[in-house]
């Protein structure tokens, strides 16, 4: 059985709500006509990232089941889509750099980053949960949110029981070699590989409040190569792969291996893995 | 303070001790000859991989302070040079495919591989220590052996309180899409990006017994990217990098950022990281 899985790779304007949710709205109705069963869009992909203050987010973020989920879930209703995408939510008094799931039928999971990168820290709280594993008319989805997928106990328990590893993000730009791909697009499809999971991470571009992004968004298979890629330089676009997801069930590696069963989790465990 | 840290890409005869440890020597004066401080040599070295039965790689094997050990480090006191490199350990009634550090006072350190790949399981125990920090004039080494490299919790406590990660290989060839490094030097690329640490992965190239090899060496930065990286084809070279080792010391990135402080250790025990 195929599935056509998408990563929308776009430059969300600051503080714009209304004109991001309109975006957003066009990406997914972009993907639905190319196919696409799902459609993942960048970290932050409602009200931008470079926040001036936690004031600034606070006034940006809206609760998990807020107009940009139900705007999205009546797209859904429509196209038959399945959506990711970033937010800042607001829970109470707290704010956080959120993802969530939607379907049709609304909000199917949320999920808050756990590894915080920069400034964030100012604005947004830390997750403490686990990344939930989604069920889906197609497949299972796992979550994990830029800066998580740098830490690869993470990753391991955002891939484990999941076909398609779904990762809003916002890559700033950096120096790199010429010819060389952003070490994040490089760790997003090893992530890939190491896991057997199929990984979609939908990257962000233009320049925000002097932060340039670097546009890495890809599709990878469980084997590690890549299925589609950023055209480089600082353009939105639509990446789309039709997959068998069925192949990320197998963790067979060769003849005799097999990526899950091969883990020595006593011995990371005597070892002191995660001792800190 | 520079470095010069090299990797030696080389075919192993199969069953030809004497002959290879010729080889390993050779490869160590073309190394000193490079300025190289630091040589790492691929797996099973001195004996080729594809054993025909646990008897060949039984007759194959040496202890740590073996015949190879002893004409290495003879030839680490003329030329100044760390050798790293894999051999077929004999312990006891035991073989484990190994690793060991050898300079001009002798062996270092040595370590078994911990996680077996494809026929291993038939002539080799698994290793169940955490590879050591090795202690050397110019910095620190950590080990890991081929597939070991595919499992991140392990490579995390590899890379702990090491300067290079030194990876003797035997990387079978694989199909893979045109234009696309191996998946396995993209992989030791990006553990040495989420360590921030140089790693030097030594693989090896020939058909032995029906198995065709990768020829996948390459020298990395913490930052992820190639500094040396082999030429396509069956070809046996030399990879030599000059570098600031000191870099590996500071595992900050971006301005609030740190690979190792940022973990989240408590989390990923609490939620089951290795719990299988």
């Amino acid at each position: 059985m195929s599935t056509t899985i998408a990563a929308y790779q776009l430059a969300p304007r600051i503080g714009d709500l209304a004109g991001n949710r309109e975006r957003l709205v066009a990406a997914v109705r972009q993907a639905a006509a190319a196919g696409a069963d799902l459609l993942v869009l960048p970290e932050l992909a409602t009200s931008g990232y470079v926040f001036a203050s936690a004031a600034e987010a606070r006034e940006l973020a809206e609760p998990v089941d807020g107009p940009t989920a139900q705007l999205l879930a009546g797209v859904c209703r429509e196209t038959g889509l399945t959506v990711v995408y970033g937010f800042p939510e607001a829970a109470g008094e707290v704010v956080f750099n959120a993802a969530a799931v939607v379907d049709g039928s609304g909000v199917l999971a949320a999920y808050r980053k756990a590894h915080l990168w920069g400034d964030e820290p100012d604005w947004s709280g830390a997750g403490d949960e686990r990344p939930p594993v989604v069920q889906t008319a197609f497949g299972r989805l796992g979550l994990a949110v830029c800066y998580d997928l740098e830490f690869p106990e993470w990753v391991r328990l955002a891939a484990t029981d999941v076909d398609v590893l779904c990762v809003p993000t916002n890559w700033p730009a950096s120096a790199r070699p010429p010819g060389e791909r952003p070490i994040e697009t490089a760790n997003a499809l090893v992530a890939g590989a190491l896991n057997r999971v199929f990984v979609v991470a939908a990257d962000r571009v233009g320049t925000e409040r002097g932060v340039p992004w670097v546009g890495g968004s890809v599709i990878g298979g469980p084997d590690g190569y890549s299925l589609a890629i950023a055209r480089p330089g600082d353009t939105e676009q639509l990446l789309v792969a039709t997959v068998d997801l069925a192949q990320a069930r197998d963790k067979r590696v060769g003849d005799r291996n097999d990526r899950v069963a091969d883990r020595r989790g006593e011995l990371y465990r005597r070892a002191g893995a995660d001792d800190r």
